[in-house]
């Protein structure tokens, strides 16, 4: 899909600072990293309910809109290997919190998953959030995703909530009515 | 509802520049300006449907997070009123785009839709970002959004899409499958 402003062919891209890996850290055999471009949206956005186990519904890649593609690359970042889409993590520095980075989305297709490569993407953002000044990460999930929330814990992050959703720390209508949320933050 | 991080009971608010309005510009009798904070994620989502003059859907609070309350702050405003929420304009500077500015969702109660109140917070927003550098401002709308469109038209910005959706100039799929958009950009 062409850019709707023809005046930014390529936002994001051009200017965006290499990606470092995290001291010790590296990427499955032939996986490259890059940053996104608006032209990985829709590829993106078509994988998530996959590689999540979620059933497809037609709101789910408006969680993920068009704007971080265009706004948030030169702090996010996107694996592909010889199969196409490998991962991807979507985060931007806070504007009026600077101290804090926030991750909003990230994927890494279910055969990678053993890799190390989530671990290896957060690392590499750990690293770019610091480096820009900052001294903490935020993110969430969905109190049924008990996978991100194991992952999270495994990372360092502590879990909050205020109440219990389907057995879990969660904080109620976090996003909505029946939007609830388990929020995880970490000192970097 | 309680923020869900304790270390930081108020987020963005306590250090936010305090808001000068455009040059020859008034506020309608009454009206406050001030930055938003996530407390006011909830009564903002809350009149969307009703202010857009939409019916209520489960996703439409989904199109504007808590975290955009969180962490664009510090470029947002809300206006209240002795009636309450009068009004509010949601937007961001581009990380990976330095030249642009983005306005993602704004809102201004039935009642004041005479008063210039939308122009003025735009106005406000031009001059906060033009300050921080920025020399564009960027916006979307969905196609059947006639009202939006107009408003935009009227504020100089151009109209783009590479196709004629319900009559409009948009981009098919924009946001994901069936999510069209019209996108505006004027440059500041």
């Amino acid at each position: 899909m062409p850019e709707p402003n023809p005046a930014h062919p390529t936002p994001g891209a051009p200017d965006a600072p290499s990606i470092a890996l995290p001291a010790g850290a590296a990427l499955p055999p032939g996986l490259v990293l890059r940053r996104p471009t608006p032209d990985d949206h829709g590829p993106v956005t078509a994988v998530i309910a996959d590689w999540w186990g979620l059933p497809p519904t037609t709101h789910l890649p408006l969680l993920l809109p068009r704007l971080f593609f265009q706004h948030f690359a030169d702090t996010s970042f996107l694996g592909e290997d010889d199969a196409g889409l490998a991962a991807f993590l979507i985060g931007f520095h806070s504007s009026s919190r600077p101290e804090v980075a926030y991750i909003h989305f990230v994927g890494v297709r279910p055969d990678l998953r053993t890799s190390g490569l989530a671990r290896t993407l957060y690392g590499a953002f750990f690293d770019e959030a610091r480096a820009a000044g900052c001294t903490r990460v935020e993110a969430i999930t969905g109190p049924g995703n008990r996978r991100s929330q194991a992952f999270h814990r495994a990372m360092g992050f502590e879990l909050t909530g205020d109440t219990e959703i389907d057995g879990v720390r969660a904080w109620r209508d976090y996003d909505g009515p029946g939007e609830h949320r388990v929020a995880f933050t970490r000192t970097i």
